[in-house]
């Protein structure tokens, strides 16, 4: 299969089986690295770091050089373009016309997306905000795999920041894909968000089942805030909701993927609160409880404090591994969409995600997320607000580029007012006639002084369910 | 023709056979792209920028790339070598020993000549300050005659910050040693300076008439505030002052030169003007004027807000072609540069810039230009400042190095003093005898303090005209 | 021979013979440059600038493009990794899983040699805060065999910061193991450090005489501060203490060594002393004196003030030749450690630096160098602080990292608390009893308090000299 063109924004834009081809293919570089030397000969990648790393620019560079290609890197591009107020869809353009594959990096949650729709080349996302890290995750992935060979079945947990580590984000709607049971052990405080556990369950099937009260009291270690498991592997918790965790891990866990604390993303507030000094550390004394005997230790790097040196030399411990095998998987990834090589795509069930519809009417939602592209004063010239209904009860609009969502108060309907009321009347959105808006019809407002704004009236299912 | 080891500081660097020669061999390597991935194999590009840029410094790097060559980049020495107070020509030296040829961009003008003047390896001025940025020039012309096929006798419009922006000086000389015709169009405040103007009549022949009002009113664009008119075309204005500047627009423009304005230069007393709030945008309304019809909008980017979104897709939009094109053209002029290639140069005429006398006394005037590198601390030590002297009424003297011009108010002749009379007299720049002093006897002096604490005497032609 | 996955943290890495065999590496490179280009094809450098530094990164880039190879750079790491506080552990090991080879330089001293212990790579040090620079050293060893053919006998004047100038220590312990003889000529408060010295005299032989007074009084020149003789070249002004230093320069000096003053090292207090103010100037003047008839002018670069212009003509300035000469040192270097060339070893001495034993015991003194990676809040989690014995008396520890010395004041024994006495006690660290103690049981303490609170109590010989 020939992936040459393709982008990878999200960890969605690959299906398990690409995934799997990906990875064979990454495991006969390794093999033989002398022979990629000329694989990407005569290709340029333009590596653009609008926020500073170290690491995952280093990764991509190495893998390009070592498919015999070349790198034209912008790594603190804050100073520069943007300092001009260059818009991103600008940027993009311009190095499309350069280059023959972009790596981007962006503080803003969705710009890869931007940068995909305009470039005119294939685009990789290599960390967008909050938002996804999908090289990250086909990294960790990879790993799993080449230590247990398959990924379904295993319970992984995840430990630490939960909220705004993106890579486990992009992580989770992978280890959800492959059908793995994933335990949510996450910092106080930092939860995995709402839109997270709503898109792992509505597109990915299975169900989350929140523990109410976790019999862990040690406090070197996390509760289990949540359960996830996967629809073919029925969930025995689901019934008895008042059992302790522990009886989950009795067989222990296969993978505890750590995360640091990202306290540059933290709200003011957050800072306040100290999330930092409640965060536990994973160490020798953690590792010798008999729930984490074959468990694999993983984190992306950089650790702070949460991953103790004494186990570095433990053979659990897989971080640099991770670390080490992002070239490979890198030269896999760059070589495929570059169409320098196709891949061998095993036959494997990968779930497809919902067709949702589309929002289409006016007024576009500003979106409430503060890091989204598509609120930034430099991209509102060019880039509508888009957004796909996700939900209808509670009705949910989700953000195309953030993939944030939000729930409407206020709806009205395009087909009533144009075609059947001589007024144009809005509702709640959560009364009983709102679900009969079809949805290209639907047009939603913050607030009852938006709807007034634009002329419409309230209905007698405004202020309660009916 | 080889032009092996030749510099490209200022675009009188190169001839317009020259430059035809380069366009021609842009679009033979832009045609057979893998063809050229040997064309520069084992040679380094430096590609120092000191100050800010992704673009050109992306562009230079992947034509280098496109040639199989390789790169170093210092992309923000500001905060190294020069934090240490290193010189420009020391910096020139040891690059110079490690690279075959330098890109350089710095925020003094007249730097890329220091760099050329010490590197013995071929240079190229990729921006200082606002004096020239003369590749840009060069994919500018590139793109006319792509599309145009020539660029004698066009109607190039240029528009905004024609004050700040070094793309349009570079710009306007190129276009006029072509034979075009240029409509000036400033933000009011941002006009022309007049050294460019004086550099453009005295050197390129043709003639400005400045109108003194324009019957524009139309609030979304600027006043024509003068015109160039080559040599060849003679000007119908010139009889009819007062016409209004729309008589020369019937037939429209050819192209319309867009600029951002370049606040990062505005002193502070602009900053204070607002200037950028009276900057018109150029939108799809503006180009529904039937002046606009077969006009190309161009534009060096980034833009901020004078170029509108809406007409990114329209057919006349040039600004992305400019952009890509800069790949080949930058392509051609490596390889010329590094001897790998040789042009042919077409038989055309390429007007001749005057030879002009040097300025050969003490004392060396300071260039008044603050941002010229001849007056820097860490350059004085061993840069003397050096002038043409390029006119004589008013006597007008050009630092060599940022070309900007001034006029002394005093003079005095080393041949009188020496030879003729028992005491030194100065006498006023202005006045009748000083017409009589041979260039390479004249003392200049800014003011008679200075003249005085020389040991020079006031003659009789001090004080006003004689 | 092969120095395949050898490091170069400090000078003393490679014997004479070593040295010698890069040297002709390099001038067989040199004389066939184009030759070169597959050397290390397919290779990855990575460059690791946590300091600002053009010229050093440049060169090594320069040298690895001109072998062929790749080159992945971090040149301003400080604003990533750094930021989110990394240490120089992980990121050692995890950049020495995508490249071939490491070039580091870091603020901290030590880190070199820590990025060397970890990164199962090759690795350079390009420059560790104040400690070394030895491929600086390199170039400079090769520019005078370059000149002189030999280094045996020489007269080297270093002149300006030598308490500062990382380059300077190197250099003054590769001279010494060359046999070269040196005169110490420090700007007034930047004197050659203690531990510099004593690790002179201790590894390398000879002798230093410290001159008491320097009849020397021109204004425009440092007195000479003392000399270093090597073994086999008999100082005869130990004899003569008081005899002026000029007696010593009669002959001339072969090479005057000149660095800037390291004012971003300086101290608060020293920054007031305005130690920069009191710094003479090499010049054209200068080198009218007959003592510099034949002295090469040497310099690292960047200069400021302490070399003038007017001497850059000068067929004595070595300077740049020193730059230009660094390129195929380093390609001989990387070539070297990659195993892509082999080098032959002349038959050469190369003085053997004395074996000293380890501080094995608790506790571990912190080291008292602010500048040391051992103390670092991001490398004490992993990072043990490690110590030699290299003298006695005064009893004086030197940490591997950054090799300065110190000399605790209070001192236990393992063998007597452990073996013979029923309590533990502690003795002054000059006191006759501590001599006795053998190296391995050598317990040292920075203060009583120290002492007392790990429940050691003092012993007769506290308190004086028994």
């Amino acid at each position: 299969m020939n992936l040459k063109d393709r982008n990878l924004v999200t960890i969605d834009d690959l299906s398990n089986g690409e995934i799997l081809g990906l990875f064979s293919l990454a495991t006969d570089m390794f093999d033989d690295m002398p022979g990629q030397l000329d694989v990407c000969k005569g290709k340029i990648m333009a590596s653009l770091f609008f926020e500073p790393s170290t690491r995952t620019r280093l990764s991509f560079e190495a893998a390009m050089h070592r498919l015999g290609g070349s790198v034209i890197t912008a790594s603190d591009v804050g100073a520069s373009s943007l300092a001009k107020g260059e818009s991103i869809s600008d940027t993009a353009k311009i190095v499309g016309s350069y280059a023959d594959i972009i790596v981007i990096r962006h503080p803003w949650e969705g710009a890869a997306k931007v940068v995909a729709d305009y470039a005119g080349i294939p685009v990789i996302n290599a960390g967008d905000g909050g938002h996804q890290h999908p090289t990250q995750t086909l990294l960790d992935l990879y790993t799993i795999i080449k230590e247990r060979h398959d990924i379904k079945g295993l319970k992984i947990a995840l430990w630490g920041d939960l909220k705004y580590g993106r890579t486990t984000h992009s992580l989770i709607f992978a280890l959800a894909r492959f059908g793995a049971d994933i335990l949510f052990c996450p910092s106080p405080g930092l939860e995995v968000p709402a839109h997270v556990i709503e898109k792992l369950v509505n597109e990915y099937g299975g169900e989350v089942e929140r523990l109410k009260d976790s019999a862990r009291t040690d406090d070197n270690r996390f509760s289990i805030d949540a359960i996830y498991t996967t629809p073919n592997s029925p969930h025995q918790l689901a019934m008895m909701p008042d059992l302790s965790a522990q009886v989950e891990l009795k067989d222990g866990v296969d993978a505890l993927y750590v995360t640091r604390p990202q306290k540059e993303r933290f709200t003011d507030k957050e800072q306040g609160q100290n999330l930092k000094a409640k965060y536990p550390v994973v160490n020798k004394k953690l590792l010798q409880d008999k729930v984490f005997r074959k468990t694999m230790v993983m984190h992306p790097l950089p650790r702070v404090d949460e991953l103790a040196y004494d186990i570095d030399a433990d053979e659990r411990s897989m971080y640099f591994k991770q670390a080490a095998r992002g070239v490979p998987v890198r030269m896999a990834l760059l070589a495929a969409l570059l169409g320098a090589k196709e891949i061998n795509v095993p036959d494997v069930e990968s779930p497809k995600p919902p067709v949702y519809h589309e929002y289409q009417q006016e007024p576009r939602p500003t979106c409430s997320n503060p890091r989204c592209v598509s609120i930034q004063p430099t991209e509102t010239p060019y880039l509508k607000p888009e957004y796909k209904i996700v939900n209808t009860e509670p009705l949910t609009l989700r953000c195309v580029y953030c993939e944030h969502g939000f729930e409407p108060k206020f709806v009205a309907s395009t087909d009533w007012h144009e075609h059947k009321l001589d007024t144009k009347k809005y509702h709640s959105a959560d009364s009983h006639w709102a679900k009969f808006i079809h949805p290209e019809n639907l047009i939603v407002f913050n607030s009852e002084e938006e709807a007034q704004s634009l002329g419409f009236k309230p209905s007698q299912f405004v202020g309660g369910r009916h």
